[in-house]
């Protein structure tokens, strides 16, 4: 029996990796100082690259009686760490070392250690609009004569950056904010409406989406550590399947909906109920901050609210997930700084519909759980835009494992579980390098 | 690319149910009780079957787009529950109307609005030894002149209830407790050796045993709940396969190992390191009073403590679980009765070693969450007997989804990954009923 | 040496219990209702009044080795069970075993044996206005010219609930819901301006003070279960002195409050300090409904923070609670009913300010905590205006046990501690009684 | 009214403090040295005494419209952290600097600022006995004849430390291991017959005895931080009356036991029964691993399981508290070294009957918690020696505050209910001082 997918790739066809990758960050701020910080740290030989897939994991090829389980890193040809060159943009200068220590995510003596090269990156002026933010207040932020201006003076930056860094290529990843909750416009249709809608100031594009058309004009991969609507319209699909560059899912599964989209599949397979789940979080850093403000709480929870949906299907499972009731609440605590604790209480029901209760309460932080994940997201969307059968597609569905909120083709519903999404990463890995796709069926151990 | 299992067998090959299929337990306590009066109930449209996968639970056939997404139950040709007749043996004696209220999962209502239908169901006598169950007092046992006529009268009450019930077919699923700790000895290595050590009542076979060994000379699937050593022994392979009679892995995988095997995963699919695992349960049933006797919780412990290196393969990942702390304990705690509550502690770290903490407590009822595995497997059990590409394998891993201790092919290392269970689970039934293997690849919906 | 207390009074002078006891009771919902049907079940000997320390609390009378414990009712001449008699007023009507059964506290059985008891009780119309609480739409209200006519018609109520009961003495207790959150304005600072503003319809009088009004001009005591302002102005402390009729806090002190006021002595008395304390609740009962509206939440808000200040005094000890973080959130979480959730995160520090953290999950049950609270606080009300010692101090300060919002004299700070409360309680009654004040000195132990 | 306590002692009457304060301290591992470099770090001004009552808890005087609410030291004459001078004994030998880095409770960074101050400070050979605490390996160790001769090293070493360090007063307070569990035996009955003993090297007679004997023979106060039987036998009680020296209770009450005696009396003065009550530890320091030997852990089991008895009295409730079932569990869990935590699940009943639950996790740091009880014990412990109407007590009960097994005259019943400890402690403070005691009636601000 074969599976239903295409003829299978050559990993021939993967243009190998060569010089240096360019990673260019709009929001420098507490996940990319630990980025970089991390890399530059694990470079050194002073730590492990702990939670990213593209460093630390292995992917079982063929049978597991095999033994065949190389690291990812050795299987697929990924931009290796001493290979990476930082950039980015933020609107409160100053250079990362103290954009570090003001995070204060990882130990005083760590960034110490560093600090020539933390202090050698210093962000370039960014692109601020207060309606999108209303709780910062910029030191540091570019002024044009309109969105259009903006857009190509980021486009100036990242021509300078190249020139500059001797980098052959790029890939950009926003870090920044979570902007206020807007729905899609006309003006986010077509690429020729938002094109449009540049020269005119339109108030419908967000400063995030301005970096989102810079990169793909410069046929730069991009990718969205923030719920802000940027590429996850027409206009921006458009582009990108017209300069053959990646684009992907939006804001990084981290914390409490990590955790949430693992417990979801977990009943949903035992076909256990529920009937209500209460998420709460405290969190004091910067995003916190941000997050008060309703409207920027309104992208975030829009994010969070999807996920159960997604993973239980209630239109499928009316007498388990019918009436479930789902409440997401942050809250800014400032004493825990950048260690957010998520609490989930979920009220489930089993056989003949008997009530259980499981809570959970995760004392995560926030940037570490973070930083892998950009790093894995910058690697692997290079790899994309150097795979011939990828590059093409425009969306990667198959890193929809490391978004709150993965994108699909229109028509194909997003798949939130994140074990489905894992196996999707790695059953495309697989693809891509010439490998058998996995199934786990394994009858052949038996001797059938 | 094709994947790289056999040939697809034909979903016609699949022998039909016809008739009735009778349901044997040895040990009717809280587990049997909450299952035959949840079927019973559900029958009579009382209540659903939450919880069962076979019942409520749907499969995806073909693509996403295709919403082919029928109840599993409408898909394989799985025995109605309808259809289904029980009998069992118990040490306590008494009709299940009472059994079940001395369990005391079940709300008192609901049991007396089937008090004639259970009231009508009496455990014959049960084989009992003292040595493997101390806590234990029997009022309701067998008495023979040595294990073997101990196990032929159990054959023999076999060959009367399918006489008397008027079954075609039938499953033994063991729900009794758990007994002690016994390791592998001469006597389990081979078919001949145990049978001889039956005649000579060599203290290493257990009464569970007993049972598993009449029912596969009887030609009957057995599958089990516990801990126990029971089928896990070279002898009962032999005789499994000797006998084309499926058998299973066991300890039915409900409260906190359920949790541990779908965090666990997560964990590991996210690099995630894990320094430690505390786990504590506390519970006030019978099971809770067997498990407080050292020897017995020696064997549950046994098959608690394994799930954890199997899923995070430390050889594979010494940075990340080399140097994991894992600890379980159960508590009696008689205020709780069958309401067992388990409370875990995870240490995990991220980014560069820095630690985070994840704990869970879950609120649980342990009867509630078991009975519909046990269902479960009966009805796939039974299905994998009329398969002829299943039947002859000897063990069923794919019900692997069901069990704290899978069983796997000699060589093989079993999964406890509740998503890769659940995957082999599905793609095992896709591939008897001729269906295409999901591989969760995708690409085809982009245009590739 | 001589304690600073005024003379000691004789137990002699205390009116004794004779007769029935009337208690009136505006807003019959859960709470009533659980209160109602638990003194009728214990009256009948179902069931204990755990939870009451009228009841069933017991008082050390003497020195520790004089083993005098007495039960309190057996202390203080309490009017017993078996003389109470239950009226009061509601805005959706119906008998009081149709409000029991919405309410949805006690068990369907326990309801049924007293069904007709239950059903005898029908509440009278009440007073209503839809500014005070927004969610509630009313069934069973009075029409009135003005407020004065409202309040007169209680008044009425009142009489003909006396000469139909045949009861000697009343009590009334407010146990509606939550008033939108008012501040005090001219109308409540005499006793005049407010009845002008009965007749003038003023805004600012809720219908909550109608009662308590009407209440004390018939010289009946008044309590307050809710956190509405009603009894917190100068006009009624006036009316209350006039009338010789006791009053006291407010807002039942029962869940989470319960369990902070409980929490904060101890860190206080250890001087360990409070970074931050992050309180969330979930309830899904009626009262959750009204406090879904942030006009009511914020009365609740009010109540609830007040606590930690009171207690901590940041200000005579500003480097263990000067910067500390006080959030609570109250959410409707329809999927628990009655059974409130309280989940609270505390940030405390310790020696040289290292941090540690305390989690508490509290799964509680809101009626069953209050009812005993409202009995107690019926009882010593009564009490109090049988004893000429207590009758004329207007606020009952030895009652601040029972709330989260306790009354204290003006310029005196109301004690928050749980167990000063309970301490400042037990000595009242000794001290009423006649008997020496406990101080836990005990030095004569050991022959000083 | 009268209190009916003893005529009022002068606070002239009290020797004043002058010159230095010697700190002899037996078992110098993490709490010994988080105390002695937290007082020195707090004399440098690097840190607040937090957690200790005598530095930083006031003491309300008079009326609560007085506003005399001084600091305990300013109020009581104390010796002042400047006078203290600090000594002991170990059996791993080393300085403290080099004790503190093992123990890994204090950053290294606030120990590198004191390192010349912790080297200077080497502890004397110790007096152990393997037998008593099997799973520790002594490496500095005394040598002696016999206990007698062991017990007259101790003796001589204090002589020589008065002598060396020029301190005109001391304390002994134990700080090292729980040795294992025995019970009173003859030899712990007479002073005569425990002399007796020493000579004949009776096994029943501990290494915490011997030290408790020197101190006490030396008239030095001796406070007891480990649950072991010491002091806490007539022997010892009748050389502490004839030598005019202080005692008091046992093992430090700081993480869960402290939560315990907080919550319990809560439960009790609302009358909440307690159906069940599972606390669960997991700690990773020498204190878990010493805990891991049943014997050892006996001795520590008995002192926290006796808290719950004392304070609910189940003898007077016996509907709230008679069927209580009490658990309490220690794991050695090595990933969290001194960082314990403790979690505990309680089952209440409410009115009629209703269960409820209450779970606490407190992720406390064990020497964080004891340093500063071990603080004030030296101190008040001081204070009681210099004044009259305190030393000749023997048993220092208002001391109890800080016990998990506080000691009480015989016949008394000691106090567990945190809240009746603190105002024991502080009546205390204030009789010694000729203040009016507290009693929380406080009917004289209404004008009674």
């Amino acid at each position: 029996m074969a599976t239903p997918e295409a003829a299978q790739p050559s990993a021939a066809s993967i243009t190998p990796h060569t010089g240096k990758l360019g990673i260019m960050i709009p929001g420098m701020g507490a996940v990319a100082t630990t980025l970089i910080a991390g890399v530059e740290a694990i470079r050194r030989g002073y730590a492990k690259p702990i939670g990213s897939m593209s460093q630390m994991g292995t992917i079982r090829l063929g049978k597991r009686t095999d033994n065949r389980t190389p690291l990812i890193k050795d299987f697929a040809p990924l931009a290796p760490l001493d290979d990476l060159v930082f950039t980015g943009w933020d609107i409160f200068g100053g250079n990362l070392y103290d954009a570090a220590k003001t995070a204060a995510v990882l130990d005083r003596d760590q960034l110490d250690a560093m600090k020539p090269f933390l202090e050698s990156i210093e962000p370039m002026p960014a692109v601020f609009e207060e309606r999108y933010v209303k709780r910062l207040t910029p030191k540091h932020q570019k002024v044009g004569k309109n969105k259009c201006d903006l857009a190509n003076q980021i486009r100036n930056d990242i021509a300078e950056f190249k020139a500059k860094s001797g980098t052959d290529r790029q890939v950009m990843i926003w870090c920044g904010s979570t902007e206020i909750y807007i729905e899609q416009k006309p003006v986010h249709q077509t690429l020729e409406a938002f094109e449009k809608g540049l020269t005119e100031d339109d108030p419908d594009i967000s400063p995030s989406m301005l970096y989102a058309w810079a990169a793909l004009k410069e046929g730069i991969p991009f990718a969205n550590g923030a719920p802000n609507l940027t590429v996850d319209i027409p206009a921006m699909r458009e582009l990108s399947k017209k300069m053959n560059t990646p684009i992907c899912g939006k804001d990084f599964k981290t914390g409490q909906t990590f955790i949430k989209t693992v417990l979801a599949p977990a009943f949903k397979t035992r076909q256990l109920g529920v009937a209500g789940w209460y998420s709460t979080n405290i969190l004091g850093n910067r995003d916190g901050e941000v997050l008060d403000d309703p409207d920027n709480f309104k992208t975030k929870e829009v994010s969070k609210l999807g996920v159960l949906e997604h993973i239980l299907q209630p239109e499928l499972n009316p007498d388990l997930y019918g009436d479930m009731y789902h409440k997401v609440r942050i809250n800014y605590y400032p004493p825990r700084g950048d260690n957010k604790e998520g609490w989930d209480n979920i009220d489930i029901f089993g056989w003949l519909g008997y009530p259980m209760q499981l809570k959970v309460d995760f004392l995560c932080r926030d940037s570490i759980l973070a930083a892998p994940l950009a790093l894995d997201l910058c690697l692997f969307m290079d790899l994309a835009q150097r795979t011939p059968s990828l590059r093409g597609l425009g969306i990667q569905e198959w890193l929809s494992f490391y978004f709150k909120d993965p994108d699909a083709a229109p028509g194909v519903y997003p798949e939130h579980d994140l074990f489905i999404q894992s196996m999707k990463l790695k059953n495309t890995l697989r693809h891509i390098m010439g490998e058998d796709l996995i199934t786990h069926l394994g009858l052949d151990y038996y001797g059938e």
